[in-house]
């Protein structure tokens, strides 16, 4: 979600993260208390992986929340699925709506740390998979009918993120909407990302195309590479860097009007 | 309060620690955000004081209250008291009673890192300071006179924990009570530990001794060192650790009746 801290360390670039979720903001009440804490998880491992971190750990905030016991099951099953310790935290009492919090630690494995500025004119811009999987799975969700693992169980793209970072000039993981982000890091690298709305892959009707690229939730890298340059990872070049008007983003020529992605508070 | 983790990273041990007050169980709606933000970084560098670490930085998991500048105004200035910086973290929207959690990070500077386990019988058992402090403290604020800021605005002995972690055999911060904490630490270690009543510095009048051995918040520094050694600090030698009985703590030769400390949750 957020950018990363970097702090050096006897030799080694740590990576940390932390987000917090808030039931009734990020969650529903009703929601399976096992898939939030995997969402919690895999959500700031996406951070990590967008820095080509290899994660050490995580510290939990806990507040007590309806089902416990089933919390616990999905926190175990999402940390064993990424072989990473639960390091500490803390347990608080119940009090209203649930809050929850996670830091996740990593160490990066190439230098230096990739960002989300670095993005230079003349780089192609690309993205790791389709998006709009993660909003067909709400709706899923919703419907009670269908594929909702997207939107419940998120992934991070660790081993991802770790190929690319030697060769990106910058990277992000889009958790908020497609062109939000890609503002974001046009905002950063101070250019202008012109992207292609036919290319960009996505996991809805064609006739939910412009849907598809403002949701967020998806949790795929964005990132910049040299015109030329071999992908390393399965990846779909959606654009291309161009030198900084007043613009960030544009798409398929125009300023894409209405509002990019989920806009966070 | 919580024992830390510790984790090794680039020839460095890492100590890590995250703990969350909630708005009406950990402070009061009416207390001054400034105040609450001293306290939550307060009290986990205290954590960090605990294991000889050098503070690395903090992030914060931010819940929208009732005055946040107020809450970044006394952020900023415990940041500044203790000189680390503030590395990250998310701020969330306000939903019911607010809800702030901490990660701290610091870097041991000795090795093996102390903890609460480690106390032999033979050793002196020794605290830093007055017990009792932080519940004057919060009886002034109470009564709006008096002198509230051992309450308010805790101290993390840091460099007392720096000088203390190579001689010492167990260390802990007294954060729950001192009887409770001195439990806490004669189980791990599987000793007794045995207090003087009377050698105990307290900060209430006489009558209340009881009551400053029970009550929290005071963030004194709790170790054992091994008999005759020089302690390299302030701080009184208030009884010995002896081998383990069933008893955890004796207090004047007795098992103490009642509650020990401030149980949490």
């Amino acid at each position: 979600m957020d950018d990363c801290a970097v702090l050096e360390v006897g030799g080694e670039a740590l990576v940390l993260t932390h987000d917090a979720l808030v039931e009734g903001l990020h969650f529903m009440p009703g929601q399976d208390p096992a898939d939030v804490a995997w969402k919690l998880v895999a959500t700031n491992l996406s951070d990590l992986a967008a820095k080509g971190a290899e994660p050490l750990g995580v510290l939990l905030g806990y507040q007590l929340g309806a089902d416990d016991a089933r919390f616990l099951a999905g926190l175990e099953e999402v940390l064993a699925h990424y072989s990473i310790p639960l390091l500490g935290g803390d347990t608080v009492g119940q009090s209203g709506p649930q809050v929850l919090g996670l830091t996740a630690l990593g160490r990066a494995t190439h230098r230096p740390v990739p960002s989300r500025a670095g993005a230079r004119p003349g780089d192609g811009l690309w993205v790791t998979g389709a998006l709009g999987a993660a909003l067909a799975g709400f709706e899923a969700c919703r419907a009670g009918a269908g594929d909702s693992l997207a939107y419940r169980r998120p992934q991070a793209l660790l081993s991802e993120g770790q190929a690319l970072a030697p060769v990106v000039t910058a990277i992000m993981d889009v958790s908020d909407g497609l062109l939000l982000d890609a503002a974001r890091m046009a905002a950063a690298s101070a250019v202008t990302l012109a992207i292609e709305s036919a290319a960009v892959p996505i996991a809805l009707a064609e006739a939910r195309r412009d849907e598809a690229l403002r949701w967020g939730d998806d949790y795929q890298l964005l990132f910049t590479l040299p015109a030329g340059a071999v992908c390393p990872v399965k990846a779909q070049c959606i654009g291309e860097v161009t030198a900084a008007g007043n613009d960030g983003v544009l798409l398929d020529g125009a300023v894409p009007s209405g509002k990019l992605g989920y806009e966070h508070r």
